[in-house]
Order: structure tokens, then C-alpha cells, then sequence
């Protein structure tokens, strides 16, 4: 699978969206780097050049930077999801794949990091499904991998991501910029309705960093 | 920790539990089987026999079976816990640890093994520590773990198991029991309310298990 001509990150000024635009700038991939915004974008994208001098990148608003991207990363906290999805809808053409990495943590209502909230859709997956134009896939992923490690470029991971959807296609090109981050493997882990395990387990993750005091991942052995 | 002098495994001539039986005999640990009949975890014991000659064996009834061992491991389906925990809790005495492997798949209602049920309490493990006596400790784990590949003494595992309760000796207990099989690594996952994110991998596993066809496990990376 050839990787996207193009990647849109909504949500780059956070932890994992910068993190993911370092680590997908650096394998060469163009992006469009998206904040609430416009100036947290530009700082987001200095920050990236800064780190993979000669990055290929735009920036804007969310709404701007998702536009015209075959892929479009949304990285932002369970609390500002639905309301992301809401201000970019009308940018993501029919096609589009979204790859959502949102975590419904408890953090989002002031409870616990090591707890997620019961979502009505079953997952932040599906209630991004529920949030997107006809026509447009959502795939989910991401949801173990430290944001604070894909930002050291010196972290070399040996970890697997899993990914869920219900468009084998769209899987298939998620899978692809997973793997573009060296050393992480993309599983399969089934149709969207799976994100909610692979989302929980952020929670459970998150847990054992804190009595570990490490970025614990995850790999499914048998493969 | 020292292994317990005598585990008692209710629900013994289930998968689980026979696998379990047989690698804690073939570890030199002495074993009370219990099962719904008498004359079923006699068969059980005798299929632990013939595969692990001279083991420490005693049989009965899943109540009978479950009285007089320092830890008891619960592998029972979901469709049957509660009415298992009712049968065999004037048999635990206070200070008893219970290991419980119970997984709410979606099955035990004619669901698909890769879902899972809501559980009122948030697992099956914290619906078994609604069930047993006061002073009695429940430590989830195991819930990963192929039974079948327990059931192979050719198998190696290479994998790690989640533990989760709330009393950090039980669990410390729980987790030498875990590494009496060979090649199976406890991490320590939290409290008892974690075991919803353990029990939920089951069904992800079921669902990797059949994409693969394989006997996928979960590994902690960073640790």
C-alpha cells in the first residue's frame, strides 16, 4: 500500500498530533498541520521544521488544514471531539479516511486517567462514524502509542498499534502510515465496534506507566 | 512468593480449567479439582494423571473441591458464574484468595465471542468479589491465555498475563501462580476495576485468533 500523497493532522498543537506530524515528516510525508487556531497551527508547524528541518507542510485552522488531504489524523481530547468533527465535517469529502485516535479517558470530566467513559455509540470511534459526512470511513488507531515518545526522534519502538474499521481499504492505508513510524506494527483488530477495547486499553496503559514510572505499549504475540 | 501449598481449580473439566490443572501438576503443585458433578471432575483428574503421571491430586464436587486451599482459581463461563460463586462461598473461608478468569463474552447469551456484555458491577470480577464472603480476596488474571495451549505441554508460552485486584499480596500471590507456567509473565494491571480492560481483551483476542489463525497473547512492551 503506497502511503497518501498528503496526511491532515486536526489537533497538531497537541501531544500526539505533534508527535505524529515529527514522525510523518520525518518518513517525507506532506502534511497539513491544523490548530482551533490559525497561530497554534504556525507554532506547531515551526516546532515540527524545527525538529525535521525541510518538512513539506501547510497549516490552518482545523477546517482548512482537513481539506483536500486523502487522509485526515484527528488527535485531539475526548472533551473537543464531537465539536472537532463538527467544525471540519463539511471539509472531508466523500473518500476521505479518518484515522481518530481519541480516547474517551475519564480525564475528560475531571475523573482519572486510568478510567474511560461509557460512550452511547460504543466507542470515539463510533461517535466519530456517527460525526462524518456520507461516504467518508473512519478508521481507528494510535490509541497505545506514547505521544511523548514519537516526539523523541531517538525513541525507537518495538510495539504494535491496533487498528480497527470496517473498510478493509481504509484499514489497509492506516496500516501503511503506521508502519511508516519504524518499529511500529499494525494489527488488524476488527470492525470499528473493537475500538472501544483497543481505546480502553489506553486507560489500562496509562495505569501501568504510573507504577512503572515508564511508556508501556503493547504487542500481541502469536503473529 | 513461595507457591500455595494446594490450589483447588473450580470448574475443572472446562478447557481452562484442565489446562491450568495440568501445567500447575506438571509445576508440583497440589491440586483439588472440583466440577458441577463428582464423577466429571473425577474424569478431569484422571485426564490430568495421564498426562502429568504422579501428580497431588484430590477431586470433588466444585464446593467440596474448592474447601481447605489457600487460593482457589474460578474458570467457569460467564453463563455460569455467579450461580458457581453462590455453590462454593460457605467453602471459602476468610483469608482465601480466589483467582478469577471469568470473561463476560457475549456467547453466554448467544452473542459473538468477540463482544463482550455489560456487566452491572464493571466485570466479572467484581461481580465475584460482590459474591464471596467477607475476607475473602479476588485477583483477576489469566484471561488471555489460551486454553488450549495450557492443555500442550509442548507449548512455550511468551507472553504476559494482566493481574488486577485490590489487595497487593493476593495479588503478589496470584501472580507467582501465573509464573509457575512457564514462560508467562504477571503484570500487575491495577485494581480489581481494571478487569474490565483485561476481560474485554478476550474477545479482541478471539477476534485476531480468528483473522490468523493463530493463538494470539498480549504483551507489556517498555516494562
Amino acid at each position: 500500500m503506497p502511503l497518501p500523497p498528503r496526511v491532515s493532522i486536526v489537533g497538531a498543537s497537541g501531544a500526539l498530533g505533534q508527535g505524529l506530524a515529527r514522525r510523518w515528516a520525518a518518513a517525507g510525508i506532506p502534511l497539513a498541520l491544523g490548530s482551533r487556531e490559525a497561530s497554534r497551527a504556525q507554532a506547531a508547524a515551526a516546532e515540527v521544521t524545527a525538529a525535521v528541518p525541510g518538512a513539506d507542510m501547510e497549516f490552518g485552522e482545523n477546517a482548512t488544514a482537513a481539506e483536500g488531504s486523502p487522509v485526515v489524523a484527528v488527535a485531539v481530547p475526548f472533551a473537543a471531539q464531537a465539536q472537532t468533527y463538527k467544525s471540519i465535517a463539511d471539509a472531508l469529502a466523500p473518500g476521505t479516511i479518518v484515522l481518530d485516535a481519541t480516547v474517551p479517558l475519564a480525564t475528560a470530566v475531571g475523573g482519572k486517567p486510568t478510567r474511560t467513559l461509557g460512550v452511547w455509540q460504543g466507542s470515539a470511534a463510533q461517535q466519530a462514524a456517527e460525526l462524518v459526512p456520507e461516504g467518508v470511513s473512519v478508521v481507528s488507531a494510535l490509541h497505545t502509542v506514547s505521544a511523548e515518545m514519537l516526539a523523541d526522534p531517538g525513541h525507537r519502538f518495538e510495539e504494535d498499534v491496533l487498528v480497527c474499521g470496517d473498510d478493509a481499504e481504509a484499514k489497509a492505508t492506516v496500516a501503511g502510515l503506521v508502519e511508516a513510524i519504524e518499529g511500529l506494527r499494525a494489527v488488524d483488530a476488527g470492525r470499528l465496534e473493537q475500538s472501544r477495547i483497543a481505546e480502553s486499553l489506553t486507560a489500562l496503559m496509562i495505569g501501568i506507566n504510573i507504577r512503572n514510572k515508564t511508556h508501556a505499549g503493547i504487542r500481541i504475540t502469536g503473529l
